[in-house]
């Protein structure tokens, strides 16, 4: 593990140019990837906008239990939630703006497209995968912290409110603090 | 499990209409989707181009060892492969058209983005994701053929060539039966 870039910003973490910011092919193993700290999440992207013509980008995040995503909404971008490991509670705003609570284990996805509200809260330490439209892969990068550590083996990042507004403007969300969810 | 829609194909599958077709949000779980069977793979789509503004589709396959994926190239199709069980040999042609081989194993993740030749081999049952530039996704139904069942315990579908080079046609790809590989 390796934090002196957080020192000295230049030198930036290890895992810059992992990716090849162009439309070639590539392989990353388990672990690789540009990984991010936000609260106690790690966030890792394995392939962003600039190796798809902006299309998508894939991300895995590692959370452990009891965290929670606040509510949020993304104008322009559509997400999904592939649970590889562990348990999460999505709430999300179906079609007819009903508030839904699912629980989804390995193996079960979820859809949320631009516009409708969503958070989810990990009820066991899980491993989810997420395809998002290209670009949004790197707001956990802008609002979280860049890290070399794969791992939940570190101290959590707290970002400040400005670095969140600023984070939310860039990436067009809005969070949505007076939300409230069945069985949250 | 039920086949009456290939006698009647006006019934179709069972799964019609388990995605919206639109972007709404949804949950399916571990084993919803839509299926086909192509040679002894079963692909589900998750997600289609349908509920993305044509962004992109996301597929996972379940596929016994020893297949494997001819060589092809999409013209206008960037994939990708997360290996979430199994292992699986992924052979594909570099950004300096050295042909590379590599193995993948559960965590593993690969990109082929469009005109790049690329092929697999299952050599552990595995189960891939993929995430596809919208539309393609519908592929694996149009050289396939649909099935409810979910898993491997059904006949394989062999498509025929005109099949074949239809659908070839239709998504914008084309196979490459003289590509030779290294450990292939």
């Amino acid at each position: 593990m390796s934090f002196e870039y957080l020192v000295d910003p230049a030198r930036g973490p290890q895992w810059a140019g992992v990716l090849p910011g162009r439309p070639v092919p590539y392989v990353l193993r388990r672990g690789e990837g540009e990984h991010a700290m936000l609260f106690r999440d790690v966030f890792t992207v394995l392939l962003s906008g600039d190796e798809t013509e902006n299309q998508f980008g894939v991300v895995v995040s590692d959370s452990p239990a009891g965290d929670v995503i606040p509510t949020h909404a993304h104008n322009a971008t559509h997400e999904t939630f592939y649970v590889i490991e562990g348990t999460v509670r999505l709430f999300f705003e179906d079609a007819e703006r009903q508030k839904q609570s699912q629980l989804l284990r390995a193996g079960d996805f979820g859809f949320v497209p631009a516009g409708f509200a969503h958070a989810y809260q990990i009820v066991e330490h899980a491993r989810i995968m997420g395809t998002l439209s290209g670009g949004f892969e790197r707001f956990f990068q802008h609002m979280g912290t860049p890290t070399d550590s794969a791992g939940p083996d570190q101290p959590p990042f707290v970002p400040d409110p400005p670095r969140m507004q600023a984070a939310a403007q860039q990436h067009d969300m809005r969070f949505l603090p007076d939300h409230t969810w069945p069985d949250a």
